[in-house]
């Protein structure tokens, strides 16, 4: 359910929820149009490690997804991360070492596809059924890519800053996400915008566009930018927003 | 100079244009703006091999150009193509037969350099001294990097669809590109964005990311599409056009 008071600033209305799945107490912010009615298109919005749910490019994409395109935005925070943390979550050290620690413990994947879906459920009920993709790199690909294999509502998604092998991890976090995306890559079916960082210190090039091959596919772009793994630029999303609005959006009255 | 009468559809004037070049005859074609007036950005055209000037995507890209942005584009034969032949070259398979014979023969790149700048030379004589771009995919690309990186007016360029060892091909003619390509490629300074088709039949992927990885350029981005050489999808247009309006397109007045 919604908790607090909704906040609009320049024709978006942000407000935060909190859901109960499975004894686990998920946070979620959801962005719209002020004074938003019917149903409309919802993006969804992975965080990557360490971050949180408001984070800066998560902020900045729900919002110019809500002005540009007059879609829903929403976003929950990962495991061990952000409003699920007693401190919020906004010291990315001490999120890092806890989920560090976290990799070589039990596969928090399962839980994290169920939240999500558990809040996609939810907010359908508060904005209609209208069309969802979802967008998220680095951790936000970690969940996200079995996300989106296990939620046939979703029909577009940009992943990206992962490979196939992630690292740097220790080992048994390594053969547990490589035997997940081995599974999960081939099952896509939806189009897919695969974001990679050609100097990126945390995921070898190679690896990632490996995991771009194992994709299933039929319509599956990759984008490979110099940078480093936090430098995406501010092109990719212009695209990811393109990307949106010609999957998402709903076609102009007399096209 | 100019050939024939300009011709003009839906805002588009396109007039031949020949020069004569190291004894070389070189046809060419302008496309402006109707009444066009004052300098203006110009695109050069790079067609691919068993192409010609005025071929389909060329045209296309020559007047969404003009169209969209108001700038100028210009195309000429590459060697033994186009109006270079007797026949026209309208006949790709013959122009495909020559081609491979003409790769085991002398080399043809600094003959192609030299007649773009040339066109080039005597097009900003025509059009004024604006910011130039240029556009080339496969053979576009086999002449263009190495006109790109001898040539400094140009400012910004698309590249793509071939490999740092160019495929199929003889072993002459692979060395010979392998050579020059790995002179030319890291002498790349200015923006680029470079197009690999994943399924490529001619061009192996793996070879056209390392090509990707040699360019110097600071900025230089990869589009990766699936599917076979011939079939760069649109919105990979859309790209192109995008990024020669960020890169060459005047300020707006009051930015």
């Amino acid at each position: 359910m919604f908790r607090g008071d909704a906040v609009s600033s320049r024709g978006v209305t942000q407000r935060d929820f909190v859901l109960e799945v499975e004894g686990r107490t998920v946070p979620g912010v959801l962005w719209q149009p002020d004074a938003a009615a019917g149903t409309r298109p919802l993006v969804l919005l992975g965080h990557g490690g360490s971050g949180h749910k408001r984070e800066e490019y998560i902020l900045a994409l729900a919002r110019r997804l809500v002005r540009h395109l007059g879609f829903a935005a929403a976003a929950i925070d990962g495991p061990h991360h952000g409003d699920r943390r007693a401190d919020g979550g906004l010291d990315r050290d001490a999120v890092w070492e806890e989920r560090q620690r976290d990799r070589s413990g039990p596969d928090m994947t399962d839980a994290m596809v169920a939240d999500w879906k558990a809040a996609l459920n939810w907010l359908r009920g508060e904005i209609g059924p209208g069309p969802v993709g979802y967008w998220g790199l680095s951790m936000g690909t970690v969940y996200g890519l079995p996300f989106v294999t296990a939620e046939p509502r979703v029909e577009a998604a940009v992943l990206g800053l992962m490979g196939a092998a992630p690292g740097p991890v220790d080992d048994v976090y390594r053969e547990r996400m490589r035997n997940r995306f081995a599974v999960d890559a081939p099952a896509t079916e939806i189009p897919l915008l695969f974001l990679v960082q050609w100097d990126d210190e945390l995921v070898a090039r190679e690896d990632a566009i490996h995991l771009f091959g194992l994709f299933g596919s039929s319509r599956k772009a990759m984008h490979v930018n110099v940078g480093r793994h936090g430098a995406v630029p501010a092109v990719e999303y212009d695209a990811s927003e393109r990307f949106f609005e010609e999957l998402l959006a709903p076609a102009p009255v007399g096209a």
